[in-house]
């Protein structure tokens, strides 16, 4: 079996001095043209990995697998991934799943081929057998804020959803309102549960009995804020305020508002959840639960370097805080 | 010099069939663990590609680099070119030069150290000799919508922001505005000064004198616009209609308009550069003019695989069209 490629190899195949690959492969001149492309060309195919002064290792990969990029709560995980994988010195690959099922032969194959030190992965779910498939092939992988259950000693991490709905409650709770809704994210999804167990915890706390007519669900883009929020604010005694699953659900629930001539937070009080830039940019100023996304995807990053790495042993379970963050859209009440 | 590493070499070295080695380096069950890892470790080391059944290419990467990912213009991009390498079935890597310049050793070093084939540039001006570098390392790259001049012979795309900037400045004038404004970005940057020609002209077709008090400029994030909207409000004749120059630089205006007491567009008139994600988040929703820069991105990233695969002649030179799109922030002024 082949060793390592050398500069020595590489130099005697060209029939160059080892000065004259050196100068080629760090990028300084006084070589040919013809010369140096036939030098680039040779390191390239026999795999040459430069050695470092001490005990440098090879260009590192990792892939960051996202269900989607172009909305901010994504922003803020990528910023958070990459973050620390240039801090690590790591190249990180990002994909989209495009609504497909991660773990098809070609994906597989394409990680496997370059080479990928590991994933995190970003996703609705996962593929039957693709955990197994990873699993053979020895590459480790971390899930942040997974949408249904992980497997067992898969490192995973999210927030802290139950007490970030309980937060808004509250805060809703102490401005004066009793008519208060929940606009939750998708049915079948984990935090879209954990945040209403903490929005029904938060009710009970405070001696108000749940109207169920006051809990929604919907899809996380403007377009289930808007939806939940008419279905809301049509029925005959209407929430005073209403508790959105993420800060572009909030933003439909501002749509909404201004459609029923209803102006935030006078007339409505409306929270929303991420804290992403989105909530700064809205006008009012939205009051959101603020989820550390950037840190969350930073931590999940390195847990998988240390997977990588054998360096640390893993928490496998990871939740980060929730903090609420008041803005302009939450006021009290108007009046009877 | 080392020859390709086979099936042959790895299951000799190992001490198993080629069957056992394919197994593993398949996914497939039936070998034992640690056997199993070790056949992964010598394939790792070895720089192992597999061949396919017929002219099965090595796994690609290229890099994307932008000066920033955390706004809603760079989602669009990174959309685009994540899209384009999926589709090529390319790894794209993502990195941010958070303010820094590029080109530096460590840098040029990892490029060349993972063999990527080649670059997306979205940065603000590329360091002194990085292009000479980049040249004797045979690593082509693209410039996406560049903030300077770029080397001859290096493709860029960009959008035709003169006729963006004429065609925001056209549609006020239609709706019987006279006193209009622009922010441009910054004062050094080309796109910022070729909205400007394009404002310049319009105002000149509909024989409108500029005033150079309605001239400002601004970085593009919400910062810029709110302070340079907040000192056009403060002119003695205050414009009725401001053209920012972008959509976050827009979200600032909104912001200026609505601490001085204003309502868009019933007393001020807002026109955006972009049409990112947030023109439609924003109430009311803002007209604005589109770049494509998805679009802008995904060509970017095809002619970049075209240099790597040199398959076809190279567009030095490409901008894609502007549309502007008419949305809820723009109406006739106030009769004076």
């Amino acid at each position: 079996m082949a060793s390592r490629t050398t500069l020595v190899d590489l130099a005697s195949t060209a029939g160059v001095s080892v000065a004259t690959v050196s100068k080629v492969l760090n990028g300084r001149p006084g070589v040919g043209a013809a010369k140096r492309d036939e030098i680039l060309r040779l390191a390239r195919e026999s795999g040459y990995q430069p050695r470092g002064q001490t005990t440098r290792k090879p260009a590192r990969l990792i892939d960051l697998v996202m269900r989607g990029i172009d909305n901010p709560w994504a922003t803020c995980v990528l910023v958070g991934a990459e973050s620390e994988a240039a801090r690590a010195g790591v190249g990180l690959v990002v994909s989209v799943t495009h609504g497909r099922d991660l773990g098809n032969a070609q994906w597989i194959d394409r990680l496997a081929h370059r080479h990928s030190d590991g994933l995190v992965l970003v996703v609705s779910r996962l593929t039957e057998g693709v955990d197994a498939q990873l699993a053979r092939l020895r590459i480790p992988y971390v899930l942040v804020d997974p949408l249904s259950s992980a497997p067992p000693n898969v490192p995973v991490v999210g927030a802290t959803n139950a007490e970030g709905g309980r937060s808004a409650v509250d805060h809703l709770v102490e401005l004066g309102h009793r008519r208060i809704a929940i606009i939750a994210g998708t049915r079948q999804l984990a935090c879209a549960q954990q945040r209403l167990d903490g929005y029904r915890a938060g009710l009970a706390r405070a001696g108000i009995p749940v109207d169920e007519r006051y809990v929604q669900f919907g899809n996380f883009e403007v377009s289930g804020g808007y939806k939940a929020a008419m279905d809301l604010l049509a029925l005959p005694e209407p929430p005073t305020a209403i508790f959105a699953g993420s800060d572009l659900q909030a933003c439909g629930v501002y749509r909404a508002a201004r459609e029923r001539g209803l102006r935030v937070p006078d007339d409505l009080s409306v929270v929303g959840f991420d804290d992403s830039p989105l909530a700064d940019w809205l006008i009012p100023g939205l009051t959101t639960v603020r989820q550390p996304l950037e840190d969350m995807a930073r931590q999940a990053t390195r847990i998988l370097l240390a997977m990588t790495e054998k360096t640390a042993p893993v928490t496998p379970r990871l939740q980060l805080g929730t903090t609420l963050i008041v803005r302009e859209s939450t006021a009290p009440p108007r009046p009877a």
